[in-house]
């Protein structure tokens, strides 16, 4: 029960962190064993050591970073009382970082390499059916009149704007907003 | 204007459909000259004479298949009168193919591809304004509230959408027709 990271956990963050940040630059394939011991400034042998697999490597980092991306932002704006709000404050939170996000990228690569990676394909499925789960039961738990439509349609919507965005950067975000929060208004509003 | 296709024009289209089908079973980068001339049974030289380098042969052949997929799917479901029961025709249309659809794969092959090609990153952000504006305008003629909220929500949803059912085929699309529906009700429903 002692919460310090042992230097044990550093190393593997270290590692984790090194690939994570090389999947949008260099792409998937390109994250090898060789560069991902560069960055993190560790010997090769290490990252088996820790973490097994290069494919398993990449696949920790993709799955964790994209976690954090969704859940830090959604989580945020999930702090507000009124559901028009929070998804409006969600919509801005994601559209916020530059639409060429390092973090975007790492989203689309992982994206294209589960088509060909089954357990990379299984995880990130996972993961959104999480996202719409939680989003489900905070709008349920705040009266919105159809929670599940809210629920999978912001998910969706939120997923390919950011795609979009990526292509165009100067997509505006704000008929998305309105169009999203009108799902979760309140049938007497 | 004489509608018969030239010889000329055959061989062009060969080559395109060679191109297209070997995205999603080769990978972007896998679809090589030597690879194309092999499967739409020219010489290579032909290629370059047809549609000049591989990259733009690449970027014709992602751009025209990803427009009919989409085109193909729209334009049938906006033979409907009724705006709610086309955003449903479209959404059954889109997700009727098998989830790990070729055509499918090849969308998402060419998004991770328009990351390090800027030419091709304008051409599919053009393809989706146009989407976009179609659907404004149709949604517009027929009286939708708010046509702007309601095409910029269903073309971000449907992106969306598709990509998640490539990573989980169950996925049911009866909660996102029934949100992207609401938001096409006329007023007075």
């Amino acid at each position: 029960m002692n919460n310090a990271p042992s230097p044990r956990t550093g190393t593997r963050e270290k590692i984790i962190e090194a690939a994570a940040s090389l999947i949008p630059e260099v792409g998937w394939g390109g994250v090898t064993s060789r560069r991902v011991a560069e960055r993190a400034g560790v010997n090769t042998g290490v990252i088996h050591y820790h973490v097994g697999s290069i494919g398993e490597l990449r696949r920790i980092a993709a799955v964790g970073r994209i976690q954090t991306f969704f859940l830090d932002r959604i989580g945020d704006a999930l702090t507000q009382e009124d559901p028009s709000a929070a998804v409006e404050l969600m919509l801005r939170g994601l559209c916020s970082s530059d639409s060429r996000d390092p973090e975007l990228l790492l989203l689309y690569e992982s994206l294209v390499a589960a088509n060909r990676d089954d357990q990379l394909r299984a995880e990130i499925a996972a993961s959104l059916s999480r996202l719409r789960q939680w989003l489900h039961d905070w709008f349920a738990e705040r009266g919105v009149a159809r929670p599940l439509p809210a629920a999978v349609t912001i998910t969706a919507a939120l997923d390919g704007f950011l795609l979009q965005r990526m292509l165009d950067p100067d997509l505006d975000p704000t008929p998305l907003i309105e169009g999203l929060a009108a799902l979760v208004k309140h049938e007497s509003a």
